[in-house]
């Protein structure tokens, strides 16, 4: 049995019991609401989290690329929502799934790409816009009507697509309740223009992790889309989504010296592994690169990581004095946001309790 | 043959006539001051680019990883120094290095680190900080003599190193001349230092991309470290050490959607595949997540890119009309950083002139 002192640092490790609590957690919330839950892969890239997702076998699932759909498709998952606009030069691998029993929807608000996808018989949902925040058409637009009726001519319209962009921003729980209950408002007005129209619309798609998680009533949407819940990170907590115990990803870093002046400790952790992401620098309580652990998960409070370069991390504290940290000594540094954070390694070694690691789960990687 | 049109987007390209100037353009400064370049392969992480900064053969590279270490002696490359403060962890695959006859030499700035170096019998510079930036012992402490003596008791003792952290702050040819100056002179007295206490110091390795650029005599000094040249970014070019006509690197991305009411394009490339570097907003002019080219390297004047999710950008004009840019059509990102940029892929398309890709190159990955 491996632990986290012997790897090489810097590494990803991932707290299974965190993880467990935070999908059962938020299964529970939807299961009585009568809505399907569909994980946002993107965050873990990960068929091993997926799987514990649905109590080890496959479910529906959301993926950010191709290359997620494909080996998401090769491990046994055959319910897929591509939830990026369709680039048309993409269709050939989306159809080639879908011709090998795998179903891969995709999104769209264009008639260009409702056009290439139809033509290539594809199975697609139309993308809503509910706040402004990115792509997609008005549900009470013509071009809602027009995108449906050219994908329903090629039997390739399944429904209506939405992403609260808003909530990250909501920073009390009604603003967060009144982005989820605005998110799913417009999903079903869409959803209903389309049926108003003769249209078929059978999925209402909504969802981000800080919506999910909104107390609000779900009747007229048929699925829950979410990511980062299943890591959670310092800025789902600077939302009040989480607490700091919930966070399931850490980065293992090594002291490799001392300022000879500031208090200042170095690491062998930098943007490579930490990634650049510092979504809490516009929340109330900026984390820097990220708070600090002891190895075996304890918080040392006070430590944040205050600066990055490409491998070198540099460690501070908000105020006081830095503890005793002698070169060689690990800690573990929490993102501001697990998907980036993820997204710099390619495995992750998994803990249960302390610091065994008990297997190595590898993740997804390019496009 | 393959073009710029053919691989599903987001992915990076080299321009391999840009890189060739900038190659020549280093060794070209350096070559009559008779001092050694010694490229840090942390940018392009390529043993195809570290081939053509020799002409084709191996040289003397810096490192920032024992992956890179590993594999660039896998093909061939015997005289490498690994110049992050070495973690005592990794000593054991260094030492291997070595013990297959590859010169692999650490850098330290501890008696922590030096006792376990001289313990593994590995060759070591001792980092000397000359403007308070990051690491490095100061060149008149006699903890520089301490170090020097651990060392030089197992054979170990090689020179030192520095990096002016401060040139990457310098905005203007005397600011920048007098980083490099002061690295320079910081340099020489530490290794005069060891040389004045019977210690032997025959490597005096400075460098940076800037001060490697800067006009300076390097009288004293035995070898420049530069990592970014051979790209250059935004960030360079910001500083004025080059043009944003030497940008070699690049991420080509497609077009997917345009806002419905402001006057934004969506793309297919979001932080995943552009970094979340955003180093120009701290100069003149902040180029927001990078400028954008035509898929033919041509400047597309006014547009950046604005913002970005995990796979998805945003592009907007500085100020002005927006362009035609139908969905589909693909354009080019330049990067604030190329070490950050380049980071986020496993492999380069090769471009020459025009569009068509004459080779693919990997990259090393991981720690």
């Amino acid at each position: 049995m491996s632990t986290l002192a012997d790897p090489d640092t810097p590494f990803a490790v991932v707290d299974r019991n965190r993880l467990s609590g935070n999908l059962t957690r938020l299964r529970e919330r939807l299961e009585p609401r009568g809505v399907i839950l569909r994980p946002h892969v993107k965050t873990a890239k990960s068929v091993d989290i997926a799987r514990l997702a649905f109590g080890g076998g496959p479910g529906p699932i959301t993926v950010s690329t191709v290359a997620e759909a494909e080996a998401f498709a090769d491990a046994g998952f055959t319910d897929i929502t591509y939830a990026v606009g369709i680039d048309p030069h993409k269709l050939p691998r989306i159809r080639a799934l879908n011709e090998r029993g795998v179903t891969v929807r995709v999104v769209l608000d264009s008639a260009t790409q409702a056009e290439a996808v139809a033509r290539n018989r594809v199975p697609a949902l139309i993308e809503v816009d509910c706040d402004g925040h990115r792509a997609g058409v008005a549900a009470d637009s013509p071009q809602l009507i027009e995108l449906g009726k050219i994908l329903a001519d090629q039997d390739c319209l399944q429904g209506v697509l939405l992403h609260a962009g808003e909530s990250y921003y909501a920073s009390s729980p009604s603003a967060l309740a009144a982005a989820a209950a605005n998110e799913r408002d417009v999903a079903v007005q869409a959803a209903n223009a389309l049926r108003a129209a003769g249209l078929d619309a059978p999925i209402v798609s909504v969802g981000s992790t800080p919506t999910a998680h909104a107390d609000v009533d779900l009747t007229g949407v048929t699925e829950v889309r979410a990511g980062t819940y299943v890591f959670f990170d310092l800025f789902m907590a600077g939302l009040g989504i989480c607490t700091i115990e919930d966070l399931a990803l850490s980065v293992v870093v090594t002291v490799t010296g001392h300022h000879s002046t500031k208090e200042q400790v170095f690491t062998d952790g930098g943007w490579t592994a930490i990634s650049y992401d510092r979504s809490t620098s516009s929340q109330a309580v900026d984390q820097g690169y990220g708070l600090v652990l002891a190895l075996d998960g304890t918080p040392i409070p006070g430590l944040l990581m205050t600066d990055a370069s490409q491998e070198h991390g540099v460690l501070a504290m908000r105020e006081g004095e830095l503890p005793d940290l002698p070169i060689g000594t690990r800690v573990r540094i929490l993102p501001n946001h697990a998907c980036s954070m993820a997204d710099q390694h390619q495995r992750y070694a998994v803990v249960e309790t302390g610091t065994d690691v008990t297997t190595t789960w590898p993740r997804i990687q390019g496009w």
